[in-house]
């Protein structure tokens, strides 16, 4: 047999099975036993079977709910919900549901969530900082299921389309913004060390640093958590030092939150006696006190572009890139301004 | 025929059709022309028709993903993110996909989302800050998808399954910290007048005033949005009066976040020059500088408390009650402190 062009008669015949068990399978239909499922899987991997999409004229499928699949590794904060607000504005219009699974700070879902897709057969799956093992890959395949990486984190193989922004650019600017003003002690509170966006909004704030001939200092360099306590734990530290930074970039709009009370109960003030830059212009930043100045990341375009990206590969359009990297800017508000012995 | 239990048969003797077109219509199948389905509607509400349920020993229905609809009247802030948290911590562990609609602002959801409803037969529908008219809930009663109006806004009929919270004890509370402080001048910003939870919330502030023997005065109990523009707007015009408020008690967190930067732009201090109050206790507003004294709303319990109402009700279990309101209370941060003046 071809590889990929296996029917489902061929495959049955191989494993020894009915085609309607085959076709169980393929619909993730809970009565067949995990020895046979297993088997079944494997010629359907063997022969990288692709289900044939049934599909009417003008590219709709013909039978059940038009469902788009968007996970979160975690959805409880602010970020999450721009990326929601995206998918929806996209999928609202078009009728087409969105189901949203949440996997509970893991960055892979479980079998049983595969499961639970492959039955509900969703248009396409968009992936919020979480990605697939190769099985599981796989297993959407061959049930023409599409997905999409929105990735601000890991690097996904270059055979999944994958939409992201420019980090680096955004760290960048950043830092780029900092130095202008006048600050030559500046720190970096980022996200985790080994995910990569946190490393490229890094490598954009040692290139300012370099561009503009001010050197940077290893101990001004703090990776953690994206969130607020996580900000405020590295603040404390770094502002009781006595070569303390006068002007903080902070890897997230959270971490920013956090920094912003450390500084408050070290008795410092904002712009006055730090400055301070957030990353990802959540809409809340425009509010605070002062408003954050924070590099823009296009959530909810990101979000929006994954939903058309899915819904054009249901409809039987190949990604026109693998990978789509959208603009991150500065947005300057009131939380930056020349350090005070300037 | 019985009301309530005539059959698909029937009702196509009644209407002059075949079985399998009021079995389509029911199903939400779009193959039928209007003009029958139409008929085929009004038969069906004529008879109070409720569509069997299929389930298995262990009340699972049989066939087709196992889904629940979230609807929000608008999805992009905080608020509906907690409440979406709540429900996928119940959803997602029973392996029910949770799909999400936003009616972009309007409070009623369009024949065509009824459409698509009906067509995915979720195992419940929830309704956030929106309800359906009679027609719609006739639609859904029919195919047996049980609905909770998840309500803070309006007065959902007797009939319909609500969960809410207490908002007047919310409004107490709140006023009764800031008079307790010593505050005799306190404002009360507040959303819509026409939406029933805001009444209740001003009927505490009114009660609290009333039982500590504090007048209080018309000039300084304002309507507007729940969103943060409305509370800068007011508190721009209450703190630029002689006899400015030395507290304000907000209607939401976010009129909080508008009421915050208005005081700073008049050169105020919180707590220092005024006391502020929110309402919610979003996650985010324990980062606030400074941390803000709020009301608990608890969404996430409300809307987990929902999601169970949702799966029991399609397992054929009643609700036990029609309306189940849960506490609110004060979380007291560092906004407010007593009147400078005293």
């Amino acid at each position: 047999m071809a590889k990929g062009r296996s029917t489902i008669a061929e495959i049955a015949a191989e494993v020894g099975v009915s085609a309607p068990t085959v076709s169980k399978v393929l619909n993730g239909r809970p009565d067949v036993s995990e020895a046979t499922r297993l088997r079944i899987e494997a010629a359907l991997s063997a022969h990288e079977y692709r289900k044939p999409v049934a599909t009417r004229a003008d590219g709709a499928r013909t039978t059940g709910p038009r469902l788009l699949d968007v996970v979160f590794h975690e959805s409880d904060n602010l970020w999450a919900l721009e990326i929601i607000s995206g998918v929806e504005r996209v999928a609202g219009p078009a009728r087409i549901g969105v189901v949203l699974s949440e996997l509970g700070g893991s960055h892979r879902p479980t079998q049983e969530w595969i499961d639970d897709v492959m039955a509900r057969r969703p248009l396409g799956v968009l992936l919020v900082l979480s990605d697939l093992d190769p099985t599981q890959r796989h297993q959407l395949s061959s049930r023409s299921i599409p997905f999409v990486v929105l990735d601000t984190q890991g690097k996904p193989p270059t055979d999944v389309p994958t939409v992201g922004s420019n980090n680096w650019n955004g760290g960048l600017v950043a830092t780029q913004h900092l130095l202008d003003l006048g600050h030559t002690r500046i720190a970096v509170v980022m996200g985790p060390a080994d995910v990569l966006c946190s490393r490229a909004r890094v490598d954009g704030f040692r290139s300012a640093h370099d561009s503009a001939g001010v050197p940077w200092h290893p101990a001004m360099v703090r990776w953690g958590g994206f969130d607020a306590a996580s900000g405020y734990q590295h603040a404390l530290d770094l502002l009781s030092r006595p070569d303390r930074p006068t002007a903080i970039f902070a890897g997230s709009d959270y971490i920013a939150f956090g920094i912003a009370r450390a500084a408050r109960e070290c008795g410092l003030r904002i712009p006055d006696d730090l400055s301070l830059v957030g990353y990802d212009n959540l809409p809340i930043t425009e509010w605070l006190n002062p408003p954050l100045t924070t590099v823009n990341q296009p959530l909810r375009e990101m979000g929006g572009l994954a939903a058309r990206m899915l819904i054009a590969s249901a409809d039987g359009q190949p990604p026109t890139s693998m990978r789509m990297d959208l603009m991150t800017e500065l947005v300057i508000r009131e939380s930056t301004a020349a350090p005070a012995t300037i």
